[in-house]
């Protein structure tokens, strides 16, 4: 796929619903889960069956791995709005300068001291030692005519608008979230949807119960009431029900005109609020969970329920068959919120800490790629897969050839690896090259069939800080993976008197022997830190990354190479 | 056209596209203006050009007029709710039993003492005299699974959904207010719109203003905030141009991929809260109206900037001479509201009383049809048209057929009377018959034209408090009107004590030679009162009317017939 200054084919203006062989270009469903952490599933995307594993029954889940192809080291941005705008732009969120979640109201960056989004005040988000960076705090702004002065956005022709142009019916359910009201980028209309049920600037519900009109109520959060769900309004049905009903509404047309869809299926749940959805509670309590763990593996057990249905659907309709399934979480999973029970940090374990994090636990997630007849079923591939891999992606599952875009385009399709990519491990299971789970989660595809490389530069860059209360193992961190190293940019430890974790500025960790990130190598392995500091500054250097500043000189935080 | 049990003919699933004669159907934009008063534009609907006309510039109405059809003699029902589900449900609004706006939340009927919606308390609307009766106060609720075990509804076959099943691609653009929050009804999802943009259970935005992110505040009120139009918050726009821009958007896809469209461009406007559209206010006040006044008419300027700018839009696209412009508003103008200046009771001169009511002025509205090359340019007919006549109009339009619905259809298709019709009151004035607007304004389609016998009975019923003061003008009334001859039923003076108006329940009018119904001549014509009485009667008990229950006996008030 070529990028450049746009145009579209005319031969897909033609022949809209055909692809290049003459047949029905496939159906796509995007179904992606909110904060949704990596062994939070009975999906086991490890090597092993961890205990939080036992924690969650997803019968659907099981059933799509069953039927194409796990991505066991799949990647998302530490937060919401950076994963969602790499998906949408193909950039890298750190390339687009978005590395935080936008706040509901625009010009009020939600990583400001005092800062409010809408009628709502936030505590105080910005630390006593650094102040906030400069970054893209309204989000992503499609380009055109609407993006004229528009201010503090990543200006980017959307991948949703280009399928739309090939001739796909785009369908937006759920959450949005590319940016703050007040800009265009916080309506689906304006990223290419036809049809946007409940997505806005919002990023998260006021609530999941009908019963409370999904956050619709007398207070101050009504910026983050639900929309266009008022025919539930008073009833005792949860949000992720509620949207996969109305998203399988919105299918009858395209599949009776013979159009083919795409399907943004991108459910608010399984973020805060955490609660019950009372329907799969009393299940986990009878497993022995606490109310809170009780509470978050009911929230998943209805996202799988509402997987469930929309499989079914598919298969009732008789386009199973020529429907792809992509299955992703947005970030790593909250492990910092007492409503979600157990121990505060321990959501994502193995992994190391959760949502915010670029430890394992706040970038890791859960993916699965089904296409009929081209993955492989039952099949695992590590090589690793970025958020704006998505966007060449879905435009070549869709047949979407020799666009141009106003933006530079970071992600690489992974076609070639889930199809070429999972026959490969299908017959490497078959000869016996691949023996366990253990295997298969090692099992990688080399560059001249998949076209990644598997040791590419993996970079995650948070210069905030996430939560009122200064957590070290989440903010002002950034990181660089290459294969099986990690190096991970502690930026509070080049302040002077600061020292966290270990102390240093740079931590070392061997994420296929230490999948935890429990044992800093760095001080065994000093060329490799220097390398990886060295590739970790060019790449933040060239994108122009935010930093923050240091209060006290007024400087930024040096680049990791000029640390050397 | 038939109606029966619902199925629909397996042609036009096979080409939806195209018409009995193998043509494109053509496009259908209802343009619905809300609380738009007869006299309230300087297009003159009347037989003269009133003062009241002299007080708007509508330059694209005067556009659409010199194309199409005017409908000198359109009615709508008093209030909001009732006119919308008429037309969605081909039923009149007393048979459907819903006879009064409908509440923001699901058995809070809104003209309950004390009622109230959503998180709003209304103040008193049930009055002293007379209870509240039972009414559908839930609305309309479109038939089907989601119907079952919903109460306090009509329920019908919606006509969009009809449309829709013959291949049009229909699109909502504004306020919905079929039903209350809490049934299906609330959804033009469920009503068969494909998009939704802005609709819901509001009968009303908190605000007009971008500024005011249009009502989307920290106060009680947000149920009434516009949904899904985020991206104009916090910016200087009026809601009636964002919804414009919205609607715009919707049909690029249509018009691309060759499916004809239906637009329901459904403003807020003109309804209450009255605020100044400031691109038009200025050149108001300099004509010297009052503020109130300057503030409406920058409203009806946006308004008619809306029109003028699809207009444009469907001349640029090279599709307006396939597509149907129909524009109505969906009851009098409001003519009890401070905000909107000049003397109370006088917004709709020389019609007496406004919205609520039942006297010309709540009811008669105006209303233009332009069908490319089937209706004859700058024409009038004065047959009379009920909201109830747009479900077999717009079905007839869009070459729909041999439908079955679950409800028994009241409507008439005016499709004759708007092409047929208007082409003889063309020629009526080539050949001078019509030698004056006045002639013009009592042209009369006969009946083996139009199908329609001018002398139907029209009834209207308002068994009602419209505010929490009682207006004798406006609550409890019935009329029913055949040809030139007009029956008022002021339910008040059935009590005993109580004398409004002349004191007498029946009031008897001749609309043709006294417009302003400042002459009751029921002393003089007893035997057409008793005629009229009777039949309204029947209806009335026909349809099962509710009807007020008066507090000091515990009964019903009496059908105006048991009075005779």
């Amino acid at each position: 796929m070529k990028y450049g200054h746009k145009a579209v084919a005319g031969a897909m203006l033609a022949l809209p619903f055909l692809n290049a062989e003459g047949k029905q270009k496939p159906n796509i469903i995007f179904f992606l889960v909110d904060d949704y952490g990596w062994p939070e599933s009975s999906v086991p995307f490890g090597e092993e069956v961890y205990p939080r594993n036992l924690e969650f029954r997803t019968p659907n889940m099981e059933r799509l791995a069953a039927k194409g192809v796990m991505l066991t080291q799949a990647y998302a941005c530490p937060v919401s709005t950076p994963t969602r705008a790499s998906i949408m732009s193909g950039m890298n969120a750190v390339h687009a300068g978005i590395t935080n979640w936008v706040s509901m109201a625009k010009d009020e960056p939600s990583d400001a001291t005092g800062g409010k989004s809408g009628s709502v005040v936030y505590e105080e988000l910005e630390s006593d030692i650094f102040r906030r960076p400069e970054w893209n705090y309204n989000g992503l702004c499609p380009d055109g005519p609407l993006s004229e002065g528009v201010n503090d956005v990543q200006i980017a022709t959307p991948m949703v608008r280009l399928l739309r142009e090939a001739g796909y019916y785009t369908i937006h359910v759920g959450k949005a979230h590319w940016s703050s009201a007040g800009t265009p980028g916080s309506s689906p209309y304006n990223m290419g949807f036809l049809i946007n049920v409940a997505g806005s600037n919002a990023g998260l519900p006021r609530s999941y119960q009908g019963m409370d009109n999904f956050g619709n109520k007398d207070d101050l959060w009504n910026m983050a009431a639900v929309q266009n769900m008022t025919e539930y309004y008073g009833h005792e049905i949860f949000l992720t029900e509620a949207l996969t009903r109305e998203a399988l509404k919105t299918l009858d047309w395209p599949v009776e005109h013979g159009q083919p869809f795409y399907l943004y299926m991108s459910h608010y749940a399984t973020h805060t609020p955490v609660q019950k959805d009372p329907r799969f509670f009393d299940e986990y309590k009878r497993m022995g969970l606490d109310n809170g763990r009780s509470r978050f593996s009911s929230m998943v057990a209805g996202v799988d329920k509402s997987l469930g249905d929309i499989m079914d659907w598919l298969d009732e309709k008789g386009i199973a068959d020529n429907t792809i399934i992509i299955f992703m979480s947005d970030n790593g999973g909250n492990a910092d919120v007492k409503a979600k029970g157990g121990e505060l940090h321990t959501a994502c374990a193995p992994l190391r800490e959760g949502k915010g994090s670029c430890y394992q636990g706040g970038i890791r997630v859960p993916m699965m790629v089904y296409w009929p007849g081209k993955t492989a079923a039952g099949t695992r591939v590590n090589t690793p897969v970025m958020p704006e891999d998505l966007f060449p992606t879905i435009l070549e599952m869709g047949g979407v050839k020799n666009v141009r875009t106003v933006q530079e385009v970071d992600g690489k399709s992974i076609v070639p690896l889930v199809t070429k990519g999972s026959r490969m491990a299908e017959k490497a299971a078959r000869t016996g090259q691949i023996a366990s789970q253990r295997d298969a989660n090692r099992f990688v595809v080399p560059e001249n069939v998949s076209g990644i490389d598997p040791g590419r530069e993996l970079v995650f860059h948070y210069p905030h800080q996430w939560k009122v209360d200064y957590k070290s193992e989440v903010d002002f961190l950034s990181t660089i993976i290459c294969g099986d190293w990690k190096l991970v940019y502690v930026m509070m430890n080049t302040v002077p008197g600061q020292k966290v974790q270990d102390g240093v500025p740079f931590e070392l960790y061997n994420i296929k022997e230490d999948l935890g990130e429990t044992r800093n190598v760095a001080a065994q392995y000093p060329e490799k830190v220097e390398e990886l500091a060295r590739r970790l500054g060019a790449r933040l250097r060239a994108w122009n990354a935010p930093m923050p500043v240091l209060r006290s000189s007024g400087r930024a935080v040096p680049y990791p190479d000029e640390l050397l």
